[in-house]
């Protein structure tokens, strides 16, 4: 039997009859990736492997160099079909990685091969992916049709003009591409010597010149104004924790005057900075009825020599073990205070904090909708079964896994689609599980519509995206 | 099959086989709950499930909020039926969370009702459970009786005068109820403007006047005294974090004279004064052989509009993440040096600090008795089968499961009896899952005689209660 | 069915299978323990199991206290029979712990035995095994042969002059026994009166005086040449977390001064001192190509009036939960910038950071070795199954598995050797498992050399032994 076959990752009966029934032919609702707005609208297509698979997946880059590949064959100059050799030869040794599954889930769902990839096998794989990576199939637009992608949040910067959006806006593709506005380069005035530059294109985007706080304020607004203009209905922040929430306005334009005449911000000013500009987030999306995502717990560039050398996003980033709980309360509680806490969604990175998370997305609901402070699906190192299993055990012990906006690929591939498929079949086998061993009643009346809702319909309705229904 | 079922948690043959002949027919020894010493006395009656399941519990309130409901519907003044209603339409969106299997554990054990709870179901529910509810059998007696309540403890401030349990010592029923010493209060030296009043009511109850440090702690040994004299043999103590043990009782007698003239102490001060207060109370109960219970890691109050408007113990506190461990114990080292360790019991509220407190409560055995030092059970967000096996886990591999004083309720509500089931199946579960993986010798000489203690009669025999045989 | 028969630990076919064919009958790398290199040169032979099992034992020691066997029986003078019958009596209350399972493996592999020990059984156990142990096959040369241990690394102080080690390189027993250089005290600068007189030995076994901080790197570097001439490949570092790198050599050179001269630095010198400390020996470790091994997160010495009376290493040490990660990415990284970074093998003791510490090692891997930091197997309190399959799962889904070198006893017993067995069968379960349910390609030309290669090939190749093929 192929390694993936209709029943990869279902355990028991329960588990299966659920997939194929309620989850398998759901749309997708990608509403948080990084996908390049670019090749969305012009429709790229792929040469070869290396191309669509290897360039920016920074995960494969960290498991061959686990594997002793010299960087060269990484990121490095080397010739595409001996990076794909490099990587052929890396999956056998990858074996319990998630990379192992996703790579033969990649290649059974885009190709239809069944082969597993190693250095004997990769000659004919290269051959025939290259060849049908030339068809109109697997184009970017193919591949959003081949998964039913009915809509996708890209994830841009304030001073970005959308134009790409668009231009999708103008030549609709089947799945909807809104924008996400990501500000995390507002918070950076510990470091004039980027802050400045960007702030010239934060004024010149949104047509004010940013002298002081208040045009800060201003050019932010209006850049918001614009991405919901565009469709934009999420915002996402980067964060190893949540800000402090006891700088004031005047203390923070204080900070801001000097970041803007060339003064670096100590660490404490650069927290508190954070802590009001964020506050202003939350009350920019609250305002707009939108929904705040904040990425908690990375600690990122670990590896100073060698991000200096490739820059970031190549690797080099990991789990961090910060106390994430008394800043987090601290600022849900702020907006509360306000008036101005938005819905959003809370994505962890160290398993650790799962359930401490959890049980504090529930200190903020209320009659306004279900859900309404998400504990988001597992991310980046979380994103395997093991880990999604734990969040979703989590999320559902400690409050309502039937409201669970669920799955999002936060992904810089088009081949990353089958991630979804993944995290089906992995909700379904927990609940076939649960159904199998008595601790849910055997009800596909129960257990269906709660599964159909968290492949798409819950974050349909929750996050209430323009022309998505 | 109905949901619950007479083997309903258990999976496998051997998991059955020892909670029907070694846990089922066990007594209840539930030495820690919040139920009302009043509604004990006065042999209450519920007129209704609003009245006897809904009121006061903030677990169902959360999982209402997260499901939308408004807050009329939780705590405001809905009619009880519409506020039932809620609850039951709340219900199956509590799939895979604890409330789902407690909800029908407890309308089967109670009622006899085996339809699961929905809107379609709940008026016949709400009608055939208020006529029973009118019965003797589920009165508060009979409810003990019913469920084999060989005895109970309350928890109880300094200053209250106990007399309903003196009212239940003259007209016993059953179980036995006793009082325990919760001296929370003590330590607000931070809140002059609770503290005060709080202090001359425990001067009246002492019989003295509360003027200075030492004629606090010579209130607090008489309230002690008291207690002991009632039947107490336990204390708790709810805390972030175990206190520090840097103070002298000459800084605290300070801060205590300024909190008393109404300035309130600063964090650190407070903190301090808790540590020499709590040596303090070490020392009463190490004193006359009592069991000392802390309750570590919550985070309480988090949503401060929702508190200022519910008051605490609403549904607004969550799970710290506090560092434990150099506190705890310096704390236990403390107390250990001084010569005044009681018998405690440790309960943690943050599951990723389940193995370092595991393996704290091992520095402190010795030849008094078996288990002096005690991992609790799982408390609040982890009293549910996932973190239930964590927590016996831990205890198992980090220490002796064997001695374990297992389940007590923590609740507030007469309808949670059936969670002594529902630990004891838990635990058979695990038991019986090793045997049949072969990590266990299948012998229900060893495995029975182990369960039978952990339901009953090793908390019978670690905590000493008067006339608990 | 004994208890401990053929397929223990391993269910299903695909386990039991792979075992059998791959994990079996490898050979022992013990790369970390702490034996006696005396015991080892003079071959030692043992009286009874209270000597071989008990003597030392401080895991044995914390179960029977937590069981309330008086000290008396644990360390005290008590005859040997009378310990070994408390130990007895306690086994039973030991279920579920790991002790229950390395007892009854130990007494089958070394003794045969399959009664399970109980205070019933104790006697004839007793006669038995005292029998046999008087026998060459359970002498320490003939249990190394029994175990098929290839080779050995000690935990070793630089002060050491390593005859025994010497000894036995001219008397080869079979196994080859290295030294490891463990140089914890030379950080004790917080000490002076424990640190001033090991400074003198040191000196003395480097044939210098050390005068100055100077002096201090110049003997080290000559006992880490002296200790490479002895075949020492691997160093180790007991550490609560890797120590800061903020400090200079001339600030260090300070410290040591005021040490040297009886000022003891307080903790924030001590820390900067064992991070310029700690950085010189990672430039040691690196330019010899020695394997760098740090063991974090324990809080010893917790119990101080029992650590007073009965010393350390004697069962009052536990699980501390300090923050990790951005210490340990400084210091790993400090080393990398100084181009000074060895390979590394990290063992961490909170299972709580095991996804952290899982990352943080992808961050330093590059083309010179696969693997090429390395985390390390459940260590301690993490000994057994629950807690090595955390590891292992931790470092799948974070790592390449494939790459892991696999198991050490850390322990201070010649008993210990079936835990290599104890690992294999839980490493073969896990993956056997996964194949059975598809979640990996039942494949044993996969799975098979993977196995293999953890049991012994990739220590071997990693470490580079002297002697060892």
């Amino acid at each position: 039997m192929a390694f993936i076959h209709e029943n990869f990752l279902l355990s028991g009966q329960a588990a299966r009859r659920l997939y194929h029934a309620f989850a398998a032919s759901e749309p997708i609702l990608d509403y948080h990736n990084h996908l390049p707005p670019k090749e969305l609208a012009e429709n790229r297509r792929f040469r070869n492997l290396t191309e669509i698979w290897l360039e920016g997946d920074h995960y494969k880059w960290r498991a061959m160099r686990a594997n002793g590949v010299p960087e060269e064959l990484c990121t490095g100059p080397a010739e595409p079909y001996q990076k794909f050799l490099a990587w052929a030869r890396t999956v056998p040794h990858t074996l319990r990685n998630p990379l192992y599954h996703w790579t033969h889930l990649e290649l059974k769902r885009y190709f239809g091969i069944e082969e597993l990839l190693d250095e004997t096998t990769a000659p004919a794989i290269w051959a025939r992916t290259s060849e049908m990576l030339a068809t109109d199939e697997l184009s970017v637009h193919g591949i959003l049709r081949k998964f039913q992608v009915k809509a996708l949040c890209t994830t841009d910067d304030p001073i970005d003009d959308l134009r790409y959006h668009a231009q999708i806006a103008k030549n609709p593709m089947g799945a909807i591409v809104l924008p996400a506005f990501r500000p995390d380069k507002a918070l950076n005035v510990h470091v004039p010597e980027l802050y400045n530059p960007w702030l010239d294109s934060l004024g010149e985007a949104a047509g004010l010149t940013v002298r002081n706080f208040q045009s800060l304020l201003d050019a932010l607004g209006k850049r918001h104004d614009y991405f919901h203009s565009m469709g934009s209905r999420l915002s996402d922040h980067g964060l190893n924790c949540a800000p402090p929430v006891h700088g004031t306005e005047n203390e923070a334009a204080d900070i801001f005057e000097r970041a803007r005449n060339g003064q670096a911000a100590d660490p404490a000013e650069q927290q508190l900075f954070a802590g009001v500009l964020m506050r202003f987030f939350g009350h920019l999306d609250a305002g707009k009825g939108w929904t705040k995502q904040l990425h908690l717990g990375a600690r990122r560039g670990n590896n100073t020599r060698m991000v200096a050398r490739l820059g970031p996003d190549t690797g080099f980033d990991s789990i961090g073990d910060y106390p994430q709980i008394d800043a987090l309360g601290n600022f849900l509680n702020a907006l509360d205070s306000a008036g101005s806490l938005p819905r959003m969604i809370l994505y962890n990175l160290n398993p650790s904090d799962n359930y401490a998370m959890a049980t504090m997305v529930g200190n903020f609901m209320d009659g306004s909708i279900a859900g309404r402070i998400q504990f988001g699906s597992g991310w980046w190192f979380l994103d395997q079964k093991e880990a999604m299993e734990w969040q979703m055990n989590a999320l559902s012990n400690c409050g309502l896994l039937s409201r669970f906006v669920g799955m999002l690929t936060d992904s810089r591939s088009f081949m990353s689609y089958p991630r979804h498929e993944y995290f089906r079949r992995t909700l379904c086998n927990l609940i076939g599980q649960d159904i199998e061993a008595g601790l849910l009643p055997d009800s596909d009346a129960l257990a269906g519509p709660m599964i159909r809702n968290i492949c798409f319909a819950n974050a349909k309705n929750f996050l209430g995206l323009p022309g998505v229904e």
